[in-house]
């Protein structure tokens, strides 16, 4: 094998690792938002909610139309970080319905960070459909309208959310955490990304769940809760 | 208000009154579809549904979209037949995913047959919608596939599923025939597009439901199970 395909299946490999990661989140907010359509109180917002769970499958498609054209099996690269998602998904079941929107809110903002953070350590390509596919917020501004709304009426609602919001943000990081260490091809990816991102050049080696942890404080506070 | 006008207005209620039916028939296609991706035993059949589900949300919004072109308000109609499916939902629960398979095939085969009949007695705008929106038989050629192959394997399964099937189809018709009582303008639909089908001029006045029991015998005999 020649180095020069040596290096393009090393990139491949890399590509496909993080399409398969931001595959899965897709898929996951596929079902989530199926979910929340059928218990949506009201009728519009179940039709809006269904139309989102709709584009998400979309946006999960074109992920794994990449994986194809990249030689990947997009059903086994769906199956591979597929427990890992489904753990922090148990270790955060919502009680409420407020909870749930928070959930996402929070817990998909982390990982949809990191996904953008890691865009930038595969190749130009695959970058750039990443950072596509993730960058409809309309699912954010749709929750921060609600919650910050609900908030805003009702203190103890407010301090409830707050608490609930550390508890999803303390697993998602250890989910990203545990990610790092089990999936090594993962965390290069994630530092060279972070790497090719970060403005100052002085001062530390900045660190992904640092760097997480600062854009979660972000949102809580668009929401004025305390992070 | 002249006559052509109100002939107008009448015809357009009509045309409503289906779409509306059709429409919430999808949004529950939608939920149901989605429900199976997430508890599918494989991936492939997981991405399968999930794209059954995206592909309801698009043709309950082409749906939609007709009625809003009809002076109709989309999030009223998706409320009107609402409360009739979840009650025959809520009837029909499976024990399996077997029994769940079966109810989509014979449940939503018998909704569907009998809005392509009662599309016959509408504006042929609307009734072509209805009819290329109804048209995709995907869903039942891979409930078919799935299905016969298991009954052919299995006597218990099969002579249990022929009893859910007959139980299915029971509360299916009863649905249809309190929809007909309680909507009335569904019933002048039915008849008139019933009559617009009818190929044979002599004998009795056709049946509503004798056409849609003729239907489904002809659907469980693709299983080969006794209907």
């Amino acid at each position: 094998m020649s180095s020069a395909s040596s290096t393009s299946t090393h990139e491949h490999g890399d590509a496909i690792e993080l399409l398969a990661l931001v595959a899965t989140l897709m898929h996951s907010a596929f079902a989530r938002f199926a979910a929340d359509a059928v218990d949506a109180p009201s009728v519009g917002q179940r039709l809006e909610l269904s139309r989102m769970s709709s584009d998400a499958v979309a946006r999960r498609d074109r992920i794994l139309a990449r994986v194809t054209d990249l030689g990947g099996d997009p059903v086994d690269q769906l199956e591979r970080f597929e427990r890992l998602l489904a753990d922090l998904d148990a270790r955060t079941q919502p009680a409420t319905w407020w909870e749930r929107l928070l959930k996402g809110y929070v817990g998909y903002g982390v990982s949809e960070d990191f996904c953008r953070m890691a865009a930038w350590g595969v190749d130009p390509v695959t970058r750039d459909l990443v950072l596509d596919v993730l960058g409809d917020d309309s699912e954010e501004e749709l929750s921060v309208a609600v919650l910050a709304d609900a908030c805003e009426l009702d203190e103890a609602l407010s301090s409830r959310l707050a608490l609930w919001g550390r508890r999803v943000v303390g697993e998602s990081l250890q989910t990203v955490s545990r990610m790092l260490t089990v999936h090594p091809i993962m965390a290069r990816i994630a530092a060279k990304g972070l790497l090719a991102t970060r403005t100052d050049t002085e001062g530390e080696q900045p660190k992904v769940l640092n760097e997480l942890t600062a854009e979660h404080s972000r949102r809580m506070s668009r929401l004025k809760l305390t992070a």
